[in-house]
């Protein structure tokens, strides 16, 4: 095992355990409800987005007890959006991490208000976690808000890319809705790892664009397993984009290309970090990990 | 006009503008998802939830610099569950509050995430309200989003309701459902503006039994409304309660013994705030406001 795949492993076994203490138990009414939930929330991810926040957390010296529950707030809001995401009147998605989407397995109604209460239950968590001080806490909620909201944020994304459908669109374009949709909650996961850890704020402003460069490194890689794996690797439906004709990084460059611009944003990434008087190996290797991912 | 209408009146002023100020203009990118917002917003909504929060962050001296911002994050969260509730998957509804719902103007995808970012910029306005320290913040939001959340808040009774469509409920699951589905905000809205006041522990619990009373009564006066009044009267289909065999207070006693229970409920919660040494001459009409309501 590499550093970083140790690293990510040990996230996701913190982050199941606080989500866990989290949410409801499946026996607690409304049953449907937190059973839709848990469907979701413990199928398999990989806890990406929380261990770029612990990742950044301990670069500037900060606990896993003062990061672990902002860690499963940002789990949570990028849950509740893949459940939206996936409904039939979004991406009509039958199948994610290998398994029905919550609609599939909960019915529409149900998948809606699970994904409406990830949501909630994430600013509960976020503003009820006493190992950080109320100035804090408020940041940690205003930052992760704004990432997730709009117009900068991860909904105004999926909005854009809705607005996006059916025409032909640049490049620039691309990268805005990306930017939103899936780069905004990563660069938000970095900063508030670096706020909890008390980084300074040039400091903090390199961590987000260290964190902007690996969002859309994720998504170039992203574009680039769809294109090249099985669904039965990916564990969702391959081949989806070119299906749908959604623009991607492959369809624009080709598949070599992509891979090349793959390796200059991840340098683009280190670099950002490079100055920093800090131990960085960990948020470096947390980047050549996602380069080189296979799923 | 009445000391409450006059008072409903003046607060829908207040909550309108703060709004108006804290949600994007409509032509910002994504223009569709903030046209989607605002028309969902501004449909003439009686803003009964921020007069419920400023009445009784009044009656602790709270000037409304203080209450207004929570006032319109508690109507912000009130949108984004009708919203959602109408769409098809949910109660289907095209009509509220005399127009178009959401999804029928601006189509379902649009609707899902208009409802997700009212969520969002709710808890965002929350959290960056400066005339609050940052302690009253995270009480505020936590308050809010235990209401506004699982398992006795409004998302748990909005699928408390859909799990008992088609099947005869008892009057105390139809208690149930109501006070998670519409007296948890109600009665948060109420707690948020006694804790905004400096009310003390004891001053909160009797604020919240007021308004959890009067939340009640607003579902019975609403039932009421439904089988008494037009749908060109109520700006949403009428008898629509029945159409779809929902349990309701006349469908289980009778109109009289409605009218009635609607009388007794109005005199517990005023009894509920009677032994405070404030003057509560606000709360109090507000409840007779609800109880007399046309609309």
């Amino acid at each position: 095992m590499t550093e970083s795949s140790e690293f990510l492993s040990h996230c996701r076994t913190l982050v199941d355990a606080e989500l866990e203490r989290s949410v409801p138990q499946p026996d607690v009414e409304p049953t449907r409800l937190h059973e839709a939930i848990r469907w979701s929330l413990f199928a398999g991810g990989k806890r990406f987005r929380p261990a770029v926040l612990i990742a950044a957390g301990r670069t500037f010296g900060a606990s896993n007890e003062r990061l672990i529950r902002s860690a499963a707030a940002v789990e949570m809001i990028h849950t509740f959006s893949l459940i939206h995401d996936d409904l039939p009147a979004m991406d009509d998605d039958d199948l994610r991490r290998g398994r029905e989407t919550c609609h599939r397995k909960y019915g529409e109604a149900t998948a809606i208000l699970a994904g409406d209460v990830l949501q909630t239950l994430a600013f509960k968590l976020l503003s009820t976690d006493e190992s950080l001080d109320a100035k804090t806490r408020i940041r940690v909620i205003a930052v992760i808000a704004d990432a997730s909201g709009t117009p900068f944020g991860m909904v105004a994304g999926q909005q854009l890319d809705l607005d996006a459908e059916g025409r032909t669109i640049t490049i620039d374009e691309l990268e805005t809705i990306h930017s939103r949709k899936t780069g905004a909650l990563i660069a938000a996961a970095a900063e508030v790892g670096a706020i909890i850890g008390g980084a300074n704020e040039f400091e903090i402003a390199a961590v987000r664009q260290y964190a902007e460069k690996l969002g859309l490194l994720f998504q170039i890689t992203d574009d680039l397993l769809d294109v090249t794996q099985s669904t039965e690797a990916l564990g969702k439906t391959a081949g989806k984009d070119a299906a749908a004709k959604k623009a991607t990084y492959p369809g624009s460059f080709g598949v070599d290309r992509t891979r090349e611009l793959a390796g200059e944003v991840t340098d683009e990434a280190r670099r950002a970090i490079s100055a920093m008087d800090r131990d960085t190996s960990l948020l470096e290797s947390l980047a050549g990990h996602v380069l080189n991912r296979k799923a």
